[in-house]
């Protein structure tokens, strides 16, 4: 087993969707992929700050998942950032109400040294010169993965093309690999994107699943059909926290072990989707996740007579 | 093998895509259906009607793949149905420019005596009461496939549910399965329309694949990832054809091999798209489907380490 080094916000967030609204709930990406690595006993250690008003009993609730907190830095006369957003009825769009950097806008990550020899690590969403920051403190990791977004796309294309060069594998959805490369193409748009450094690019669908490209290989992990999405909030980030999870558990880094890692990541996105906010990652039990396993084995397992 | 009945449209196509433009080709679900069941050499009658304008050499193309035409009806003084349309730069949707029915408008089918025996039939999309007339003329098949489109369920639900209730199968797009169940989750919605009759719901999503729903089982076929698609004209049609000329040729209506017959389904759409209209199809070997199942295996076989 690895060690695995999480950046990314730990959050408040307020979600409205078709099945009712939230106040201020547990949020934020690396909050969601700790829960998410967590289930594999990974190693992980969280890297990210919080102001003042965040309750003690969230950080306790991490650290029982087993994540190291050292590199959480408390502010105690800010403000924990914090976002907002209503999610349209078909719970693919959403619209953002609030953001409320707080806190955020002078983060400056600080990796545990105990961490600094992690072989994984995940960057979560954050402007690309913080997540720079991170890959400068390690030593020599074997996997570094890189979510990112659109917004940083608009605004500091410099900085994320700088921080892309410098990866192993990127994680964006389908819109943004677009933006990214200029090509509609997913094929053509990956080819592009490894051209920018990352060997690995694994393309974020949502309820159509996820794509991950190597050299000429591509493999496609899809979604579980659900009969219910209650809330889409940090399914994106469960996914990658899944997938690093699973890489920092095994310390295998082959494709074919990358494939496993995209399978277990759609899984436990599956989970996250089925309550608000992290309540469903919070309650998850090894049991459930093997049997939703074999239900992903059954959807997309086949044999040819030949 | 079995006996495969196909009644659909044989008709004129006029497309036009970013990639260029054609002047009348040949196209229609009948015709895309039958090049594509004639891959598995399966014994197939097609049943439809064109104008004495529909040039000779494309029904000898047809009777060369294999397929029986004396259900193909000429009505001499009559105009093939035409069809013409102009996909935006997504090439997920299009508009339709034209649509002329002429010999379609008074299309009687009658299946050839030597072929009301066939274990199974293909409907293609057409009024649901040309439909119901197919299905009225067989003895006892084995496997009804209807597939049928949102125009039908604006202008003559009642009809189509009379015929949904008599098939055993229904393939739809995602968007129709919603509007036919008034459901948003495609679980529920398919869960809705096996209450209407057909005990197999298969929804085409396009470039993000297929899915079957059988009872409490489902099962998912991908769309293969392309670096270029040419034209998306037909590529439903064929998938119909592989899905149905597969389950003809094996003759095994089995779960395990419906959900072969997807995968082979997909396959088959996958290369109807690289070209304008049938080309591709008329000119597809054994060894390039063989390879591109291959394909499909890699991109979504897994093992999980247990």
């Amino acid at each position: 087993m690895s060690k695995l080094v999480i950046v990314g916000t730990v959050a408040f967030d307020a979600i409205e969707t078709p099945f009712g609204k939230t106040d201020k709930i547990l949020g934020g990406a690396a909050t969601y992929i700790g829960l998410s690595a967590s289930q594999f006993g990974t190693d992980g250690a969280i890297v990210s700050v919080v102001g003042g008003d965040f309750p003690q009993k969230y950080i306790d609730m991490l650290v029982s998942k087993g994540m190291n907190v050292e590199g959480l830095e408390i502010v105690p006369d800010g403000k924990t950032f914090f976002w907002s957003g209503k999610y349209h009825n078909d719970m693919n769009t959403r619209d953002t109400l609030a953001t409320e950097l707080n806190v955020l806008e002078k983060f400056n990550p600080v990796v545990p040294d105990s961490y600094k020899d992690a072989e994984v690590v995940m960057l979560g969403n954050l402007h690309p010169m913080v997540q720079m920051g991170v890959i400068n403190q390690m030593n020599n990791p074997k996997m570094v993965v890189l979510d990112t977004m659109n917004f940083w796309m608009d605004i500091a294309l410099d900085d994320l093309k700088k921080v892309i060069a410098k990866v192993d594998v990127i994680t964006i959805n389908d819109e943004e690999a677009r933006q990214l490369s200029g090509e509609y193409s997913l094929v053509t748009a990956s080819k592009k994107i490894m051209e920018m450094g990352p060997q690995y690019v694994v393309i974020k669908k949502g309820e159509h699943g996820a794509l991950i490209f190597h050299k000429e290989e591509m493999f496609f992990a899809p979604a579980l059909p659900l009969a219910e999405v209650f809330d889409p909030t940090g399914a994106g980030d469960t996914f990658a926290g899944g997938f690093t999870g699973y890489l920092a558990k095994t310390g295998d880094y082959s494709f074919e072990n990358m494939k496993r890692a995209i399978i277990y990541g759609s899984c436990l996105a599956s989970f996250c989707v089925e309550k608000f906010g992290t309540e469903r990652m919070q309650n998850l039990s090894e049991n459930e996740v093997e049997k939703r396993l074999q239900q992903f084995q059954r959807l997309t397992q086949f044999e040819l007579n030949t």
